[in-house]
């Protein structure tokens, strides 16, 4: 397949939208925001080896390329819209931009997101995607706006796709519902959008717990304290206590949200979890201070090997 | 240098602009698109070695990757605002990231764009830049509007990017003015800007000539002869006819804007061009077919060896 067979391929299989004026096929895409919102932009790439397993399926990894994207809008409350995808192929395998596109435009699909361009070039497998939303103005949920006090809030469950890496890095069996946690993350965008008014704050949590609740605490000038951590029934299966803690509170990739809420607001927050159809755990509060303190549950403080994934670490 | 320290490296030197509520530091920028307007968006990648010579300097790379999606938005008459950066790197280096950032924004600055946000990851060199700018509804200068009698201009010179090409990659002396011409591309925006309402179609040269006037023609349905090359000094004291000729047509990385226009806009174009503050060369004509035919000074047809740079070719 040659560059431009590759770029019809994909063109022909993208769907339209009412505000996508110009798609794929010019020098660039022409939208239409709707008056009276505001833009979100996120861009985030995966690297083959780096954020992910080279043996994983093209289909897992079209998924997940969008995904952790429309998860960022996620934990902005904003609505997706659209995304650009730019790829670089070792070779340009039809069967690879198949079982891409499969896994991508499905997700895609489930989020009325419309592909309007990118590019396509010869390199080491790598995939960014720029992802856009809308937001109302003032209703962003950010990093900078926990109170202390608030309660903090995860939905889902943690240290699951840690959970799947470490078996994967150690060569060991990797349990497939954890496996599955690891490559299909699900980006919680109704769960999101329901936290608008609720949440104080809020992030997604793509390097671990510890790391990405210290964005929201630096962000915001205060502290935290984490008590409590809502476990699969695979992890819990696979790792003994110390194990899953290290997981849950340090390991990446999970996806889930991780936001506060004045404790007044308890009932809000579950209304809103049950809009975004995801359980969510409250896991601590919000304090003065700087530090995020994991305490365990004898009531004695967790100290972290270290502290969340971070590139050139 | 760490993951954290080479962002805030960044966030440190980026320029405010009105229309950027929130930029680098949360999960997604939040922009205001001016009521009115619509949104035109472009995304490319440069991977060293393939889009430039390795050694290419770090302040050349980082000018590069934004001229080439600036580029694009001139194509369109699109006005820059914003752009994301994804920036994957062997190592984090801080004279890399420093001497690319003097590249990347001092660019930046010339044209007002705000650098947003985007990523760093661990991996083989490459930048990913997505670029956003306004353009004035129905104002697009879109690839499928050429039509038969047209008259096809270029801006600038051709061919001078593929010669320094082309003796670095038989390790002579590169002509330093050539070299300019591949490192440091000058994005026609103000160009761009002042064709809207008087280009029929346009295009920016990134793989070639004969190649990116082929997209034109294939979107509006037509052919097109080309008859005449403006060519700059170095580039005829380095190469003969023959060896030149190869270089204007098919040689990539000019990122001159190549556009159509009826022949009475010809005052309108030079008009244009003047707004521009770069020269215009008539090259040729907009003809019924399918085909772009090279005419040669004796009147013969030329046959190029290559059709333009492509990916997987």
């Amino acid at each position: 397949m040659r560059e431009f067979d590759l770029i019809a391929r994909i063109r022909e299989r993208v769907t339209a939208r009412g505000d996508v004026l110009l798609g794929i096929g010019d020098d660039c895409a022409l939208l239409e925001v709707p008056v009276g919102l505001q833009l979100a932009i996120t861009s985030d790439t995966l690297n083959a080896g780096v954020h992910f397993p080279p043996e994983t399926r093209p289909f897992d990894i079209g998924w997940k390329s969008l995904a952790v994207n429309l998860s960022d809008l996620a934990a902005m409350g904003a609505q997706p819209a659209w995304c650009t995808l730019a790829l670089a192929l070792p070779e340009a395998s039809a069967e690879f931009v198949d079982g891409f596109l499969d896994g991508f435009l499905e997700l895609a699909a489930q989020h009325g997101v419309a592909l309007i361009g990118g590019d396509t070039t010869a390199g080491p497998l790598s995939v960014n995607v720029t992802a856009h939303g809308f937001i109302e103005p003032g209703q962003a949920l950010r990093r900078d706006g926990a109170r202390a006090g608030d309660e903090v809030w995860v939905s889902g469950t943690l240290g699951d796709a840690a959970g799947a890496l470490s078996q994967w890095r150690s060569a060991e069996r990797v349990d497939p519902t954890l496996r599955l946690r690891l490559d299909r993350p699900v980006p919680r965008v109704a769960l999101g959008r329901a936290l608008r008014g609720v949440a104080t704050s809020c992030i997604d949590i793509s390097d671990g717990l510890l790391a990405d609740l210290g964005h929201v605490c630096r962000a915001s000038d205060l502290g935290a304290r984490v008590d409590a951590l809502p476990t699969s029934a695979a992890l819990q299966a696979a790792f003994d206590p110390e194990q899953r803690r290290a997981l849950q509170m340090t390991g990446g990739d999970d996806y889930e949200l991780c936001f506060t809420a004045p404790a007044a607001c308890c009932g809000a927050v579950l209304a809103a979890a049950e809009a975004g159809a995801v359980p969510v755990t409250r896991i601590g509060v919000i304090m003065r201070g700087k530090d995020v303190q994991a305490i365990r549950a004898d009531g004695d403080s967790w100290k972290p090997p270290h502290a969340g994934f971070e590139h050139f670490a």
